[in-house]
């Protein structure tokens, strides 16, 4: 007596779950420090000082009825302040408490832009590979998904199919930079082409389509390379954010989305997103997580340490004749399968207690997802099996 | 370019915000101390003290990795085996942690409900007054909202008008007990003859038709009244909680759905349940209050200060000459307007500085909401306005 769609969803969710269930299984058999996970993107680095005694802080200054009761839809005024504060300052912008509005989370960031804009069929364009929980968001308010195939030299957005495939159906793009599966930044060469291209639609379509960047990896960036901040190239830009990894708070569900003054109708835009906000029935972003927040609006945790990982990584990977793009951001590599079938190759990795996620769990076979936010002792350990998995292979 | 139902949503939205503004203007002319906020349901009885320590033992406790990190999308196993025990204890019942989703308050509890099992065009029912939130839950997932005609006499449900009204569409039903706004108790005969005619027309429409149950006021009850628990007497009831109210946390966002496995189909619903709560965007109810829940499953705040206030009020209001069934429970109010015209009511009292809530907003026009979770010091202070209003209306 479930609906429809939900039913395909729980159906699809089986995959998900095998490899969760099989992670235990192998834990049981080999002990947990011989199974090395790299499925997970949970982070592993923990939470800074000054967050943890902002808790402390919050729970001693305030009053419990106060920091515990309903906030602005919106979320609170002065932690809007504080955030739009530290964004001007890191990003040379010019925005409000106006121009923000708390969410639980950037998934929900995303659901509450999608209920506020789609109507029934309404495409809009993600570029492979992708974070497939994309779909689930977007065919939830009746929109249809258009994937752009992936350019497997660079996995920059491949741009020339992206142009063709705008219509008078698209609705919004969305983008993922630095990018889950592949730690990718988006130039920004990529981002003006982008925006070029997306003004031109506009005009030839004659009517609006959002940019949507989805970016809860910003902070996490290697060796200064820069994320292009995307309201600078294009005025119908949502950002949307998650202190999930920046302060790894991943399970405190706390983050927010931008609208830039300068969107069309943006004021009617930051209601409907207000609005989302309470009858997707989150009503307000944690109100102790928002005054935490405030606090620490210019923290990040311990980066060095995903880097460590990181070099690691990607320097015995290649050593063992395996190739990627080298991540710039973010905590995930995206490993090309030295056969053409992934989840097969993911079948021989778990003889290796290795636990990966193939490419086509993101809309690109061929490839596998090594998520580095582990501890850097185990990904140390699981070496000796990569190795041996790439010796298998070239045998 | 929002969505049209958006839009719709933007539009209605502008009555309350007209309150909320009007609230704050009339402080600013009157004084804080001078206007008397009846609007609101955000509770003003404290937290309990074992509920703040419990904030502060699991910072010390637990790590801050796993403490902040992603939990099940279920919830923590030992936090909703801990609340399954406090339900069974308190209520007799035999439920485990599979029968607990954890879920960002109530609101979200719904949603995920509804997500789950609505159709296009499925009804579901409804007792005015009701909550109007509900009719934003449901429509979200295309259901249509079947609203019963209050019984104004005692504001227990309309069980004739019920019966007939139930049809081959009929998905759900939605009941919220102890009530808002009426702070009426759906008594033990009241919810068995709604199980027996739900019995009957699940036989001869041959489909499930789910009972909701709606209770954060559960644990807000006076004068050792007793709330009917649904899943007695009803296999298929979802029971929706949050712990806004009886641990004063509205802003925390934490509640769960109870799931009974005498429910059909229950491993396939929690299983959709479970996976909506992620793909609505909630991923997992916030972590830390999983955890400090998970040490307060018994508590509640103190009730016998809502008690105060609805006693005096209560005694006042008839002594004035107004009338209303008696709150049995939750912290709301029902008076009947001396006029028919509920909104020319609230104008009215609006020159006395009382700020209500007009019953049509819950679906039954010519009462008003009287929300008194407020000081008991400002509620005093209010009684010569609501006297000066009765008299107004005795000219």
């Amino acid at each position: 007596m479930i609906s429809k769609k939900l039913q395909k969803a729980v159906d699809n969710n089986s995959t998900i779950r095998e490899m969760f269930e099989e992670g235990k299984r192998l834990e049981k058999i080999y002990g947990k420090e011989n199974v090395f996970n790299f499925s997970l993107g949970n982070p592993s680095v923990e939470v800074p000082k000054k967050v943890e005694d902002a808790f402390f802080e919050v729970l001693k200054e305030k009053d419990s009825t106060s920091l515990h009761g309903y906030t602005n839809n919106a979320g609170i005024e002065e932690v809007r302040s504080a955030i739009s504060k530290s964004i001007n300052k890191r990003f040379n912008t010019n925005f409000t408490e106006e121009n923000i509005i708390m969410t639980t989370g950037a998934a929900s960031g995303l659901n509450i832009i999608f209920k506020s804009i789609l109507e029934k069929n309404n495409e809009v364009i993600v570029f492979a590979p992708y974070f497939m929980e994309y779909n689930y968001y977007i065919s939830g308010y009746d929109g249809k998904v258009v994937v752009i195939s992936p350019n497997t030299k660079t996995f920059q957005p491949n741009l020339e199919e992206f142009k063709k495939k705008i219509n008078s159906k698209t609705k919004a793009v969305l983008i993922n930079t630095p990018n889950n599966p592949t730690g990718v930044i988006y130039s920004e060469k990529t981002i003006k082409e982008m925006s070029k291209i997306l003004e031109e639609k506009q005009k030839e379509f004659n009517h609006d389509i959002y940019l949507i960047s989805d970016e809860p990896y910003r902070e996490l960036v290697y060796d200064n390379k820069e994320v292009p901040f995307i309201t600078k190239y294009y005025n119908n830009t949502f950002i949307v954010y998650s202190y999930s990894k920046s302060l790894s708070l991943p399970g405190e569900r706390i983050g927010y989305v931008i609208v830039p003054t300068k969107m069309n109708d943006s004021k009617n835009i930051i209601n409907a997103l207000t609005i989302s906000n309470r009858i997707i029935g989150a009503v307000n972003a944690p109100s102790i997580m928002q005054y935490v927040i405030g606090k620490c609006t210019d923290e990040t945790v311990d980066i060095s340490i995903y880097k460590k990982n990181r070099d690691i990584l990607y320097n015995a990977l290649l050593d063992y004749g395996f190739t990627s793009v080298k991540p710039e951001g973010a905590f995930y590599l995206f490993m090309k399968t030295p056969i053409a079938d992934d989840k097969e190759f993911c079948k021989k990795a778990k003889e290796y207690n290795l636990l990966l996620v193939p490419g086509s769990s993101f809309g690109c076979s061929g490839y596998v997802r090594i998520s580095y936010c582990v501890e850097t002792k185990m990904l140390q350990k699981s070496l000796k099996a990569f190795k041996s998995l790439s010796d298998f292979y070239k045998k």
